[in-house]
């Protein structure tokens, strides 16, 4: 009899992370022979250590198919890391509990940072506790941020949405510049990295194209400066259409969202970012502005996904399977860019060690020399990324996204677990 | 000779108003025997004051085809109301001036109630100082107010989208409430009337499903049925996804969004109604919340358009031309549904008399008995109106939208005229 398999999804979801799911799912029915039933955690690792494992034999073909266009986390994630082997051991002990019950040789962990470090600490459970498992990392994040990889899937949606996004409203704002709205703010998610910003910049394929001004986390915001791009784009182009990410900071290092006083109730200045911006652009320059604030809207926004994205989600997971069946642990699977143009790309693998609690920034030749928009070399790593429409089947005008059935497989450990808070 | 037409849009823009131009470009070239060149006013009424005018004959056949799939207004919009004839004959005798300096017999207002009001004036230019002029106005309105027609264009898209990204949103804190996040507030723009929050709740197709509550501007705010709606969500379901019409009122009718004391600066509490209501799940419930704010990205989200409403769009253009052929002026397009499963519509037409300045709001019996979900009958009437995908072209993975020549029409009065601040 093959081992089972664990997989579980982890940190903050995206638009195609199920379609890694369904690459998980995919690879280990075609190889039955050598993989067994692979439960999912339900809510990612916390589904292991309370034992909340759902068994995905019992999904059909054509809703394990559906993963593939479905956003969110099918399986439930969680924000949830395991400490070191020092500090908690009562968790490793009861994962391996839970493993040896359920027969489990294989663990695929599907996230980004933080979630690797937890992928890093289960392969180690053999050397270290002595139960054999392999683990392989399935990356995900919309960050953008793993090192080792030349992508990270989720990313090349969130980076096709915001660009579409821009696009569409510097379209808008131009309209209604003569006598209303002259500046547009869009707020992005990424809060230590500017990648999703960066997308934006792609939008702009001639001069005067929306965005004008980006602004990212890796350049100290400068007031004068950003005030003065956004006159010199009103003045030139008419209107000024910005693309703003959440992690600006001020030259102290400080996030401008977090730099407002605190109000009459003593809470802090609420908002975010772009009410901030813009109250600026009012105050010192007089503009009517708009702002629009992303948020999740940008990573759930599965009409809009990148096909190189979905197809590479779905090959990151396939691949993570393939990988343990060669034997390899201790691995995550990476993206590999053969080329530019046309985009070549193929699946490889880099060592968790080396991969865990590392966070890649935007390079500075990424960003032009003023700071407010992305560089040539920047646009021809990011252009393949958005490649391709995928949408998804639609009825009575909406996409048909699928729900699992979910069943619980049955407990057999049965012992209460106490999570940390 | 035939005599040209003036065409211009007006109001905040959609993103669906350009099929309406192409609608009335197409038809007019189509009767190029009857009604001769279009000439598009630059940012609406305020490119006739200006004699701005756009010549809309320079633009090739391939170009006006884009308009279809082009958001934004792609002769320029404006919000300019032309005030009554006793108070501002200047600007009454100043249209006339550019009309007749270029021969201008047809005259098509693209816009919503205000811009129906300023139709309805220029209609009376032949009685009242005797221009013989036909004035139709072409329905635009993302927020759906307009009267005595069954839907406005400009609001099936916004419908479609709110509705779509309610439902991807709902699947993604879905997915993360266990450790995180449960509870993802959608702000909407729509300051007086319901209709594209009711829009989001077209995504609830079965108990459960996003969004799990909606708050009305019609329905006055009340904390404790929200809250309590709000908790019993999440404590049924895991999390709770809210659609937030910007436009929502204390009991007092004082906009929540303004109920906020002023920070400590002075100013008037920044960041809108969805931070406000953030603030207060966070404060009385304990959740972790997540917010987006929609604003322009709904109303220039162009890839994710209706069907129904490009059409729709296009057909009150093409039908403005025709009845002005016909000898109508005075009037507005209308939509007529003749059926709702399956949704039958026309085109008909209605007096701006009874059009200019009437609002549409909500019915009661559209929202239930609660106040937080919208009916049966609701659904009823919204379901049709979000059917259908009208994808826009992309080339390297971004739509493709258009930008037209816009060469000015040589200026034949020529004398400065001063607009009103």
């Amino acid at each position: 009899m093959p081992r089972n398999a664990f997989y579980a999804q982890s940190g903050g979801v995206t638009a195609v992370i199920n379609a890694s799911a369904q690459g998980v799912l995919d690879a280990a029915r075609r190889h039955s022979d050598r993989m067994g039933t692979v439960y999912a955690g339900r809510n990612g690792i916390i589904g292991a250590l309370l034992e909340d494992l759902i068994d995905t034999s019992q999904e059909s073909d054509a809703a394990i198919a559906g993963l593939r266009h479905t956003p969110g986390g099918a399986f439930g994630s969680c924000r949830f890391k395991l400490k070191g082997f020092d500090t908690n051991l009562a968790e490793y002990e009861r994962l391996i509990e839970v493993f040896k019950a359920h027969d489990i040789g294989y663990f695929f962990y599907n996230g980004g940072g933080d979630s690797a470090d937890t992928c890093l600490k289960v392969s180690q459970l053999g050397a270290k506790l002595g139960y054999p498992i392999q683990a392989i990392h399935v990356p995900k994040t919309m960050d953008n941020d793993l090192p080792l990889t030349d992508c990270c899937p989720g990313f090349g949606s969130v980076a096709k949405y915001v660009a579409v996004s821009i696009r569409e409203a510097g379209f808008d704002v131009a309209s209604m510049a003569k006598t209303s709205t002259k500046v547009f703010i869009l707020e992005v998610l990424g809060r230590h990295a500017g990648w999703t910003a960066a997308a934006g910049g792609l939008a702009t394929e001639a001069p005067g194209q929306a965005p004008h001004v980006i602004l990212f986390p890796e350049i100290a915001f400068d007031e004068a400066g950003f005030l003065g791009a956004v006159d010199a784009a009103v003045k030139r182009y008419g209107s000024c259409a910005i693309v703003a990410s959440e992690g600006l900071r001020l030259p102290s290092g400080q996030f401008l969202s977090e730099s407002g006083a605190t109000d009459a109730f003593g809470h802090a200045q609420l908002g975010g970012l772009a009410p901030l911006l813009a109250r600026l652009v009012s105050d010192k320059l007089r503009y009517k502005y708009h702002y629009a604030i992303a948020d999740y809207l940008m990573r759930a926004g599965r009409h809009i996904a990148s096909k190189v994205d979905v197809e590479q989600s779905y090959a990151v997971g396939r691949s993570a399977v393939e990988l343990a069946l060669e034997g390899a642990s201790g691995v995550m699977v990476t993206i590999e860019r053969k080329s530019d143009a046309p985009y070549v790309w193929t699946t490889g693998s880099a060592p968790l060690e080396k991969v865990a609690n590392v966070e890649r920034k935007m390079p500075r030749d990424f960003i032009t020399e003023d700071g407010f928009h992305i560089t040539e070399r920047c646009r021809r790593y990011l252009a393949p990324l958005i490649q391709g429409e995928d949408y998804p089947p639609y009825r009575n005008g909406l996409p048909q996204y699928v729900v699992l059935k979910n069943a619980a497989v049955p407990r057999k450990v049965n012992k209460p677990f106490e999570l940390r808070k």
